[in-house]
């Protein structure tokens, strides 16, 4: 299976997330690449995205982990209804809580790449785990419980 | 006791975060005012800060949390030392974990509050909990461990 990029599949109303979506000129563009079991992403922070010299701040390091698991939530909801992803009806998800562990300091300058999954997958509730790495590193890991929009054009 | 901006406290050095630092000039300046208790501070986002529209996007809030409760994890620690914020040897916390509640939509265009105050004070880690509000509702809750750095001067 090829991948997909779960942001793609967002209607253009929700579509403008400052960390994820295509329609925010300002934002991030964080991409989750779905490949029907996990959500992979890679990430290149500004030299200005710093906690202290040298390392990429932590606030940043949530956003990624944040979008990244939300997208990956979507992706798995529909994988477990065996459609593709943005098929209609669409699915929209977004965060309930966020747990980020920061294991090691993240260092700044190089690309960071992002591993999520689905580790529960209920109806409206879809709990995603994360890892983000730097230089083959594992620096940061998330827990997210995502929650599904009842109606992606009629949110929150 | 009037109160004090704990990241005015923060060495050159390590005063360069993107959410908090006062030599970022790309960053967010989050300010810690702390009275000796509790840590407050107020939040402008800007229009490009959304999640969906209307709705401020959450890893800016996460961001918030993050430089808040770290500041006030700081401040927290002067005080059971019965010391002045900034006096020395100065005192560096970073985010060793976070967790982050969306109790509700944080409305976007007008100010966020936050307040966060200590629930343990160790030598080396301190707990903050803390609440944001938007127009009087609380709609984040932060869970934080800040660690301090041993020497700010040699982070992390």
């Amino acid at each position: 299976m090829t991948s997909v990029v779960v942001q793609d599949s967002y209607p253009d109303d929700v579509a403008v997330c400052y960390g994820c979506g295509r329609l925010n000129a300002d934002g991030l563009h964080i991409q989750t690449h779905w490949d029907g079991r996990e959500g992979r992403a890679t990430f290149h922070p500004q030299p200005f995205h710093l906690a202290v010299t040298g390392v990429v701040y932590g606030g940043l390091l949530a956003s990624l982990v944040d979008c990244h698991s939300v997208g990956t939530a979507a992706a798995a909801r529909y994988a477990a209804d065996g459609r593709r992803v943005g098929s209609e009806p669409v699915l929209r998800y977004v965060t309930g809580m966020l747990q980020v562990s920061y294991l090691a300091p993240t260092p700044i300058g190089v690309p960071l790449t992002l591993r999520a999954w689905p580790v529960e997958v209920g109806e409206r509730k879809v709990v995603v785990d994360c890892e983000l790495s730097a230089d083959g590193t594992v620096t940061v890991t998330g827990h997210t419980i995502a929650v599904r929009l009842r109606d992606p054009a009629q949110h929150p």
